[in-house]
């Protein structure tokens, strides 16, 4: 008897609509006998699995772990060993601050075949769905991106300041509760405090919420107008390019500040 | 006589794979009656396009401008003012280093509604196509993205080598040429000039090539195996993270430095 060997597909979801899912990723889902997925994925998307597909949400919500890493491991690792073609569908992409690489590893050290599908990463495209450029010729050619969540081994964030306040664009993942400590130490190293900044809820999805306002407004206008998670902060001079011409684009609601 | 009304979707096209265009993407290109392109898209997307599109190959060749911005901005005037629904395909992400913006802007100038859509961009996905997440737990919590060609405006990088050097991944787009001078910047700014680095020739495409090394040492490296545009070259210890174990992905060929 030869067994079926398994294998695990870590597919990005893209940032929230439903067709910015790749074909590729779109087509793995289909095929999958097991899916198994975050909280932050379009959830339509799993519309498009195979009838008798296992569907496992493993989804974290903020201070109510549901499923641990070494859960979602194991799951990972049980499956596949069964022979199961496994699809770990993570939002945005899975190598964008996701434990992408970690799931990989788990794989490869039980002699598990690993793909990685590229997903449109909400790091770019929440500011495209603000009609932000990350980048701009004679504006911004340079961008970074952190997470504004601390540092569990540090208890802090673990980005230099100095360094992120010279870059032309600064996106900030995953920022909300922590924006007016970041933008108050961005400040503190140098970064103007008239530069204009933006905050994306549900970016790309038809929820979107746009807060805008400088890096030393956003975390009042942020708190003020009830932006909530999942939100991605833009700070630099593209930030202000949405100012002139957001309104114009009637598929943006925005929330001024 | 009620005139049709135009529209302009700027789309993009993923990093070289056609599968891993969006669905969204891919939908437009069907509809589309006017199709305006770059030369790094997937040439198969292509065959997506309905019977009786017009496709322009406005592609710029190194040293070979064939169709100016200024032409291409006047096509998507031109067909979107004459009522066709237009879009215009961009490699990778339209709103990262590929003057997207001043397309929009020129649309809204005319008064022509443009849309953008979000596409898998290589700043990313290159780097996961050779195994290597950008951002990895306790390894990299940040990442900057720069374009290794010089500012016309100004004759030479914009960037500032010490803030980027101080990042934990750094992703270098379009880099091949100024490769050797710009890591001898990172270097000089500080550096550990053993940090990996690796460089990424046709990224998630059946003839990708990866070379790796340090940062003192890639430069050589892409040169001695002849690393061709378009390339991305990724610089941190995430870099390193495919040392280990790319040599076990056998769909990624890899050229040993």
């Amino acid at each position: 008897m030869i067994a079926r060997q398994g294998v695990v597909h870590l597919v990005g979801a893209g940032p929230g609509d439903p067709e910015l899912m790749t074909m590729k990723g779109a087509r793995l889902l289909s095929e999958a006998d097991v899916v198994i997925h975050d909280r932050l994925i379009p959830m339509e998307v799993l519309d498009w699995c195979r009838e008798g597909a296992e569907k496992i949400d493993v989804g974290k919500y903020p201070e109510h772990h549901r499923v641990s890493q070494e859960q979602i491991n194991e799951l990972l690792v049980h499956h596949a060993t069964r022979g199961s073609m496994v699809v770990r569908l993570k939002g945005g992409d899975p190598f964008v601050f996701g434990r992408g690489y970690e799931e990989l590893q788990v794989c490869r050290e039980h002699g598990i075949a690993c793909f990685i599908v590229p997903g449109v990463s909400s790091s770019i495209s929440a500011a495209a769905s603000a009609g932000i450029p990350v980048t701009s010729r004679g504006v911004a050619r340079s961008f970074a991106v952190v997470t504004g969540q601390t540092d569990p081994a540090l208890g802090r964030y673990s980005f230099d300041f100095d360094a992120l306040a010279r870059m032309d664009t600064i996106v900030l993942l995953m920022a909300r509760k922590n924006l007016a400590e970041i933008t108050a130490g961005l400040i503190a190293a140098g970064l103007g405090s008239d530069t204009p900044a933006a905050s994306i809820e549900n970016a790309t999805c038809e929820n979107q919420r746009v807060a805008y306002g400088s890096v030393s407004t956003i975390s009042d206008v942020v708190k003020e107008v009830g932006i909530d998670s999942p939100v991605v902060t833009i700070i630099g001079q593209v930030a202000g390019m949405l100012n002139q011409d957001l309104i114009e684009i009637p598929e943006v609601r925005a929330v001024l500040g």
